[in-house]
């Protein structure tokens, strides 16, 4: 059975609008590059990341990650929401300053985390798509990035539908894309040459093997809520975060 | 029956070691200060800061913060897990950077969340002491700073035991104090005059009317989570969190 932090795979995407000319004046910016109203290129710059970071930071397996995950809650007592407000922070703090999200949620859970975390996010009127979109040009016009946490690292096998779909036309959008933990489609320590390519990748707790694989240009890591017993048992050699802040850009 | 974030008043003591001679070495700061290795000196300067804050800041009525966290829990479907982590991580950020607490927890809960903090809290190798010092001059000498969060924005009427005993040495230590939400003890509304005078106060939320009757240096805003609309319903008047800061200070 997979950990419950498989939840951190949300199953959701979240395409951040470029709001045209609202850019300017709502102080809209890409809080990782900042710099303000500057979309991202498109992904052209392929930097090898593989190896990126502090020396010696462990790029975890798939069981391993499991293990550390599992360990958070029975051993730490982290709760899922604890983790998830954390994880989640770390993530919206790495993407951006001031963007207005706009949800696709294909596979809602009737579980209560998740419906009060629905619940919170609609009564902030933040849009949610019915449907997502089968043209690729329909998101690169309306929104500027696309927040890619449908699949975590507990994902193996076969994608199926309608996240097959969803995959293959963001495999088409040219505004980037940002995955959370693992990119989705990917396996967790091979990656994957022909799927999704997200210019941006948020690893959480610690970077996956399949991390070896980005070729994007931004790798944040957010997880400073790892004891640290957990971070020598495991030998992740994180590196430290500067002053109070959630995520790390790795270089 | 008081809302669930009467959890939020922790029952709770956070004492953080000033450490000596490894000040300097391990970087020790106190994060309100910017300003290293610098201990703030006795409770002298009294600069009333009733008024202070943004225009428009509105200070709550007991009820009225009551029913703003009800509101929270109950229509904005915000788990107790989710919120306090957000609030324990604003006031965390408001106080310090690379402090070294010790804990103390006089009446610890049986509830799965209190327990998981614990653990948590242990697990991380942070010490929790077997009572309280009676002796103010013990906690000046071995303690930098005490976190004073025992009761929260639903205490009303008199302190019990071992409360009251607690409060009356903390009223005699001159090692700063900072109360999270409301100096325990005071009356939410009124302030108490001869009770604790905190050295910072961190608002969580919204500032309370007892923040009127705050004389210390700092005073803190922390509760970036509190949605607009309901922002709006209880005309909060917040300032603006600048970036993906999670706390604020008024000035």
């Amino acid at each position: 059975m997979p950990g419950p932090r498989a939840l951190l795979g949300l199953g959701l995407l979240v395409a951040a609008a470029r709001a045209g000319g609202r850019c300017r004046d709502r102080g809209w910016s890409w809080g990782w590059e900042r710099e303000r109203c500057r979309c991202l290129p498109r992904r052209a710059m392929h930097v090898p990341s593989a190896g990126a970071g502090p020396t010696g930071l462990r790029f975890l397996g798939q069981a391993e990650a499991q293990a550390i995950d599992q360990e958070l809650f029975t051993e730490y007592k982290f709760s899922v929401d604890q983790l998830m407000e954390l994880a989640g922070l770390s993530c919206a703090t790495a993407i951006a300053k001031g963007y207005q999200p706009t949800v696709y949620y294909p596979k809602p859970s009737s579980k209560p985390l998740f419906e009060g975390l629905t619940t919170q996010c609609k009564k902030m009127d933040i849009p949610f798509l019915p449907e997502f979109p089968t043209e690729a040009e329909f998101i690169d016009e309306l929104y500027g990035l696309v927040v890619d946490a449908i699949f975590g690292f507990s994902f193996t096998g076969a994608v199926r539908e309608p996240f097959g779909s969803i995959l293959s036309t963001l495999e088409r959008v040219t505004v980037p894309i940002a995955s959370i933990d693992i990119p989705s489609g990917w396996d967790v320590e091979k990656g994957k040459a022909d799927g999704l390519q997200p210019d941006m990748l948020i690893s959480l707790t610690a970077p996956k093997k399949a991390a070896m694989h980005f070729t994007g240009r931004y790798h944040f890591l957010g997880g400073r809520f790892v004891p640290p017993a957990l971070q020598e048992k495991y030998a992740l050699n994180l590196p430290a975060y500067p002053g109070t802040d959630c995520v790390l850009q790795l270089t």
